[in-house]
């Protein structure tokens, strides 16, 4: 691939809540990765001229169920345990029908594309040619990914439960057949949650993920009602969090674990000390009536924090919408704290979609040197720029009031992609 | 105008939490009016047939300031009264250049039309002039509306203040000229809220209410900041609400307070007594660091209740955008109320918006017989049907997911509108 550049305003993030802004400037793509930034531009490779646009890093989702898709925006009127059993799990036991997973996976993949999403960390189901068949068709997207094969062997129905010896097998294949198979999908390791994992399985899995150097997903502490099974289940241990990682499952290899909602003082120790990463979902832990998770808290302490939809549990995939609802749930936990936990701003939840997120895959989520060029042109002229702006009140009214028809390129690894078939 | 009928999926609500829906059905338009609901026709009227679309009143928007719009989605990292210093009265000082208004108000017209709200309640600024051109441009466009000409005399800068004389008369000119010059714009009182107006203007706003019969809109209890503020100014009343109370200014004509927040049990006696409508608007209260209004407890006790945008403390004017952020903060409030105060369920944010603040408005916001015709007109194809769904499922996907583009008709007083010029 020949050099490029795009010309254009450019916004990105080097660190939380810094803005580095180049307006009418060029960013340089070489070999797929960013070679920098410039005001000026003297080199002989062709210019992309994208004109009074915004030119930002495009967005990651560090959280997402495919197979919920198409339940998005339906049923949200119960807490996780019951939203689970009742719209759920009944709703992922069909991807073992593959006509049926084609259809609703090609659907996520476009509508990702669409909001201007470009990589994500994404469960599948317990089914492996459905998981695979999700691989198959992101790649040929071109978006990047983490694809997790969900593992669950207990306390689930009949109809979606697999045997630990199967668990463990088809997610073996599918690291011994995936892990090099792809650029930008991978496979990673996928215990649904501990209610669904028995410690043999989880152990088995951590074992998987040590030999093979590959990343996990789980959840922790997302909601009252789950966190008192996982007591029950395990009375001796003394948190959510050490059964990951008595399991080898909580930051041996790099891991996200969505939500941290209602985790201990104890809990976000292990968290800082293992470096395992944050999933933020306000949206979903509003909608299932989960809480406000402490990400200030998690920040101040170094913790790597991205932004996820969580889809279906959250009812947009748009990581503006995601933004928006962490910066209001946020101001929240401010007064639920006697303004101990400052609100987050617009800078830091720009952040948090891009390099915060993105930081899991690798040098992703940046325009500086090195990092893999994603990226996303955003025309915002029909937002009613009533009165002049900066760039940076652009961007703000891009994330508060804007949508998928302002997005009018996307760049994934250098590559721009058109919409998926 | 000759009757006719709208043939399609029809779904409203008589009451709260209950829909009513016909499917493949007509409901029939006359003199503006609806007559009714059928599953069959057989008169020889107009039909115009909307094949699989939903079919259901519009929204109504208890509580927007037009001249913020241009502010929508910027500046939302404040809590209010350094917001309203900082961002929002600069911008509503420039209303006194009818040229900039005239700008403004077009756009906000455009952008009420564009999201399906038919029916609004709106503070203007304290220009008398660039008030008046919104009510005409209003007219012009088809929409109905209260719109306020803004009393402010006190606590306000110098570039946006008033004497209580101006403040007076200028209301009462627009009264005496207007009240009866439209069919569905009408002046309504409208005092800032009680840290910007002088008792002596309240009573006199009063009087002129009493009077004129004209119904009120103001602010209650929004923010601890401009609570504290309220009872440095009147350490002799025992709460906000029993401010306007005296002034005359609190249920004597049909009043709306908006947010009602923080609100006391006394003053919730207050307005239960009194049938203030509340005007909720929870995407405002998280934006600003408000907090939750107790809505549940206000549903309980019979008084009345519509959404607000509250553009530009709320990001949208999208009423569905506030009916998913309203059920959001209501499962918070549930949690912070040990599960006291139950969730607001879709069914139930659907007669908010609709038939909830339209009660305002007369007999608006359903199609039950004798309700003036407002509809929007939902084709949802896009929102990927992905397995069969019901059409209470069809419409919740659509709060949830969908946006203006599902909305490809809008009537109002039984006429379709198009798009304000």
């Amino acid at each position: 691939m020949q050099d490029f550049a795009l010309k254009g305003n450019i916004i990105y993030s080097k660190s939380l809540g810094q803005y580095e802004i180049v307006s009418n400037g060029y960013v340089v793509v070489s070999s797929n990765k960013v070679k920098g930034v410039y005001h000026e531009l003297n080199l002989p490779i062709k210019i992309i001229d994208y004109g009074n646009a915004l030119i930002i890093p495009s967005f990651v989702d560090l959280h997402v169920h495919a197979p919920q898709y198409a339940n998005m925006g339906l049923g949200l009127d119960k807490e996780l345990m019951p939203w689970l059993k009742t719209y759920t799990f009944p709703e992922e036991a069909k991807f073992k029908d593959l006509d049926y997973a084609k259809k609703v996976y090609k659907a996520f993949i476009k509508a990702l594309w669409k909001c201007g999403t470009t990589r994500a960390c994404v469960f599948g189901t317990i089914h492996k040619d459905a998981t695979v068949l999700l691989m198959d068709l992101l790649t040929q997207s071109g978006l990047g990914a983490y694809v997790g094969k969900v593992n669950m062997n207990r306390n689930s129905p009949d109809y979606l439960i697999e045997s630990t010896e199967n668990s463990i097998q088809y997610t073996k294949e599918i690291i011994e057949k995936y892990d090099n198979q792809y650029e930008l999908v991978k496979p990673i390791i996928t215990p649904r949650f501990i209610p669904t994992c028995s410690f043999d399985l989880l152990e088995r899995l951590g074992k998987l993920a040590k030999k093979y150097h590959v990343p996990v997903q789980s959840h922790l502490s997302e909601n009252y009602g789950e966190i008192n099974i996982v007591k029950t289940l395990h009375p001796n241990f003394k948190n959510y969090a050490s059964i990951y990682d008595k399991a080898g499952l909580f930051g041996e290899e790099k891991t996200i674990m969505a939500h941290c909602v209602l985790v201990t003082d104890e809990e976000i120790d292990l968290m800082d000390k293992k470096k395992v990463f944050v999933a933020h979902s306000p949206s979903s832990n509003c909608n299932l009536a989960s809480g406000i998770a402490p990400i200030r808290k998690f920040l101040s302490r170094g913790i790597p924090v991205g932004l996820g939809s969580d889809v279906s549990g959250g009812h947009r995939l748009s990581m503006t919408d995601v933004m928006v609802n962490a910066a209001q749930v946020s101001n929240l936990k401010w007064l639920e704290t006697n303004h101990n936990l400052k609100p987050l701003n617009t800078a830091e939840l720009f952040y948090l979609a891009t390099k915060g997120g993105g930081s899991f895959f690798g040098k992703v989520g940046s325009f500086e040197e090195g990092y893999e060029f994603d990226a996303l042109v955003i025309d915002d002229y029909s937002l009613h720029h009533l009165k002049p702006l900066s760039l940076e009140e652009r961007l703000q009214k891009f994330i508060y009031t804007g949508d998928d028809r302002n997005i009018i390129a996307r760049y994934v690894a250098g590559k721009k992609l058109e919409e998926p078939k």
